[in-house]
């Protein structure tokens, strides 16, 4: 209720603040008898975590996921299974100049006004430190999602800044620091330069992140509200940093007629995908395709007007360690929060329908 | 939890088929002791019924509400309300063609395939029509908020298919049929001349809405997951033919830098409003703004490519009275959306940090 | 969330007050494809509604019920279906003189409390006439579970006031005014008489109710809080009137012993039932045996004292049309509240584990 | 959904199992500004945890809580409130011999159909132990609520077997081992002989308890289904090992006339509380009692007929460390769930009518 846990049947609770102990989760509704360790949990937080090129975060977090609970000898039992996280490079005194006055584009403002108190530390709660433990749980998501129907996720980064990244191949993803699904050396190289350059002038920038999921069943998603894109909108908006999200053709639908957009079904498959995978709410089975923008990240070292908590004017700089381009490690949690949709709604139709109705299209896509 | 619920604290269920007997919905959680008559309602619902003009659906509804419950001598009691709505004009046999196959962008082919039965008889579930309980539900919200804080809302189409419709004032949106913010005739003229053909054609056409909320208490929205903005996008989303969504900046804000983007604040309030009224999920107090893509109407004269159940290639066109552009009729709808979310935050934030605590800005906005 | 709704995934939300329009719910979560008319209800109605012996009131109610959504060409359509019963026989001038004071044992000084308003006709919200909608809703339950694991339910007054009513056999329950278990006449005429004299000196009287549920699958049921037997206390609590819960051997096995207690497991079925079918909060597969306690009508002629709305003394009496005895009608209800129950975890079970893996036991019971 | 959460707007998801690395739970809506550190958590886990006489459990756990999240400088600050206890005394061996057959009266038979797949060691997830964290997380309330209302809670044990105990005074209850509210010597010696004589032969028994909350508002809890009586009654039902619940009068009102059990009202308050302070679902501002049902433990000694995985006949004796009566350690467990109940109650309450309208009675009780 209190907005920390996320999805219905596949319920992620999270807790933990940027510089306190621990952060970590509780994920509830985990079906029995899934094979797994913390090895099938780690990979997919080594991707998001900090530190793994220049253009990040330089703090130092080795993200080492322990199981407490749910899983008995390699297999899932059922029950809750818990995921902790130890914080382990806290400089809380990088922050400590900001505990009296709100940083502009940052959650100081709101959550003062909220709460009355909040945590400073690294921004406490509102910290993207804080997608780690969604992305553990997620990991779950995905091993099961792959072993119930070959449902695979994938994501890239598709702009930076004012740089266009074509879409070359998804196989390019792990092999430059931007997840740029692109084997152009030159591209990747101003990638580098414009993020140096951004560095050097204590300033950031925005990013938008495509992430699909493939193989997936014809059916999942409610009619009306818990739609499968409005819960996919639901996920992606709440991501840190997020300011718009689109389902296939998205924006680009306001000017396209009728007779283009709808996708003609033929005995072979849909023409096309303006859809995104998504009618009426319920998937089609066609590849689920979102694009989001990531706003520029509010901690920068340019000095910038506000005011302390007693209204008065200051001027903030943020020190300390961060991402300038907050959309870097965005893509990891992009594919992380759909796989959590997806999984929510699978177990969701199960209810409904029961799994024998769960079927791949009776056409090919 | 299955999906017909909208909101957690100020909860609407919603029920009804486009040509079953009635639609309607049951509203849990509304505060007791609000004055409440259908005469608060129904206004609002004949801002989005059929038939008000040459440019959308010609279907005949009045759409007449009927309070079931939950009001007492004029007087909300706490308890649940219903609101009825009779469908008056229902010619299920223009629809009688699809019965059998699937239209493109329609929701028939997923229906199909989750519940293997379906009510094809204008839509179904899946029709627009279902939106009008929810504008009655938001109705008594929007009174609720507009006594508890003076919270007001806005809306208005800010592009027709390639037409841009610029921003000019508020008070001519009732003045023209496509609740355009404009007074500028020649582009209304343009707008009407536009609708005309695509109607000659057969064809449909997309739309930008954009929505706004003012005078609304900083501190509401939850942190993580349930933030208010990704509720938001949640709600606009779950709209009928929504496709994408963005709130302040949106996908601006991909080529913003952190200098540019992150609204400073002063004494006399903040700089600009990139954030759209939320940072980290939580209102500012601004203005909370929201665009949002409505793909164009799916039904249309057109032949399209397509098949029966049995896999077979078939032509579908739709016939019947639908709307060239559902863009059009989205406006209140999307308000009403937005109304719901930011109801079901205010309670929540009362039940978190008590209504004493719920306060205006503090600055100059 | 504001309690008017019941069940999790086969959702039962109830509007209405006893002398208003109507009263209703809508069920959302009913699975797809199940044959359904108006035909498959109402008998569930009519056997607990009023007017059908001398000892329970005499208010005249057909309690028609008229389906307007969810089902098309007889058959669930998987979107909410929603029940509508007309109020019919509304003398609200019965209930006048309790507009202004608190009656003893009923929820008028609660809800004026709580409140600060209350529609006062007929008890409004907390009339046990909104029992009506949810027997409504339960008898699609039945049907579903019965065809899906062929559960049936069965109901039985076991004791009315310091009347002892032993249990001989289900099929004498409907052929006697008390739900009665028993096919002894001299027992009815002693429960008759009973109830005459109360009923001449304008006094109630309590009764304790059995509920059973046959034929269920093991496994049904969480470990933790959502227990079975936990929301099966929560159903009965529930009720109007209801003071006391029972499962198996209830307050008996206060007095057992452990090697008394714990039913013994052998290659043809447990030895005994203590445990009334549930186990750590999972069914076992055996009759699910539920007691309730029901007290006395709080509707009584007798003069009592009370206060008025500006706490000066008042004496009371209820005119109008009562039951004696409220436990009379609650064993349809009973039996109702526990088929929504097992409903919920049924489709729960489905959600966490799959249909193919909900089985019946496989030990004779 | 799945069952390990407690409580919607104060909401506490536990996770663990007996002889796991760890037990915990996070509680998300905890209002912010409450003083809190683990010294206000500490008191209530001692006095449920195990080895504090030789009547319960030998287990040596000293049940150390640690705050991992939601506290800043000591004060909450409305974020997630995660709290880990580790378990240090994990003697599996003690229990291997059950892993492979059924326990009469216990989990292990459901748990295995359940899920395919269970944790044996110390009955897994479905361990009296698993109550730790919930008691940690109502301390937290019993605190909010105290500070907010004067709400205190009380609980006592009232019958241990065929032993009754009648209530003399509560301050007798932290002098004996018991939770007895009786200062009579021989009773307590008679009590202690009696749980001699069970341990020496292997056996166990069960027992009552009373639990009491005293200074709450009117008007907590919701009319229909969440009633605060309902609740309550699930709470209850939910703990380990309870059988029965009753609500002020209980399975007494079945025998009682309605003029003797609709407590009248006179401007020096209520006269008798048959009601158990609750009418239709909602608080009159009277103590708040309830009664429950222990059955006695299942783990004994005394060899028992069971069935194997594959059905063959054994028999099960269970060593290892047992409460011989679980209803002992009972009472702080029952007074938690009340609290969490309340508390629960007490935030919904605000975000349906504010906290203004929050009052005690005003009229003497």
């Amino acid at each position: 209720m209190s907005g920390n846990t996320f999805g219905k049947l596949f319920s992620v609770t999270t807790f933990g603040e940027s510089h306190g102990p621990a952060i970590g989760c509780v994920i509830d509704g985990c079906p029995p008898g899934l094979a797994l360790t913390e090895a099938d949990i780690q990979p997919e937080l080594d991707r998001r975590k900090p530190g793994t090129s220049r253009h990040v975060t330089q703090r130092q977090e080795s993200d080492t996921v322990e199981i407490l609970s749910g899983v008995y000898q390699g297999v899932t039992t059922g029950t809750p299974i818990a995921l902790l996280i130890r914080n382990e490079d806290q400089r809380s005194k990088d922050y400590g100049n900001i505990a009296e006055s709100f940083r502009p584009g940052h959650a100081d403002y709101t959550y003062w006004h909220k709460y009355g108190v909040r945590d400073p530390r690294g921004g406490g709660r509102s910290s993207a430190r804080l997608t780690a433990p969604v992305v553990g749980a997620a990991a779950i998501a995905k091993k099961w999602l792959q072993q119930q129907y070959g449902t695979v996720f994938k994501g890239c980064m598709s702009q930076l800044g004012d740089i266009a990244v074509p879409f070359q191949d998804w196989s390019h993803v792990p092999n430059n620091p931007f997840f740029a699904a692109s084997g152009d050396a030159d591209l990747i190289a101003r990638m580098e330069a414009a993020m140096d350059a951004l560095r050097k002038d204590g300033d950031s920038i925005g990013a938008r992140i495509e992430v699909v999921a493939q193989n997936i069943p014809v059916g999942l998603g409610q009619p009306i509200y818990d739609k499968l894109d409005a819960d996919i909108a639901y996920a992606m908006m709440g991501i840190n940093a997020v300011k718009g999200v689109e389902i296939g053709a998205g924006f680009k639908s306001v000017e396209q007629k009728g007779s283009e957009h709808g996708d003609q079904l033929t005995p072979q498959g849909f023409i096309g995908n303006n859809a995104g995978g998504v009618l009426g709410g319920i998937s089609t089975g066609q590849d689920i395709t979102v694009s989001i923008a990531i706003k520029p990240t509010s901690s920068i070292r340019t000095p910038r007007q506000s005011i302390d908590k007693d209204g008065n004017p200051v001027m903030v700089e943020t020190f300390g360690r961060h991402d300038p381009c907050v959309g870097i490690r965005a893509t990891p949690i992009a594919e992380a929060m759909l796989a959590l949709v997806l999984m929510d709604h699978a177990l969701m139709h199960r209810a409904q329908c029961g799994d024998v109705k769960v079927h791949t299209p009776d056409i090919a896509l």
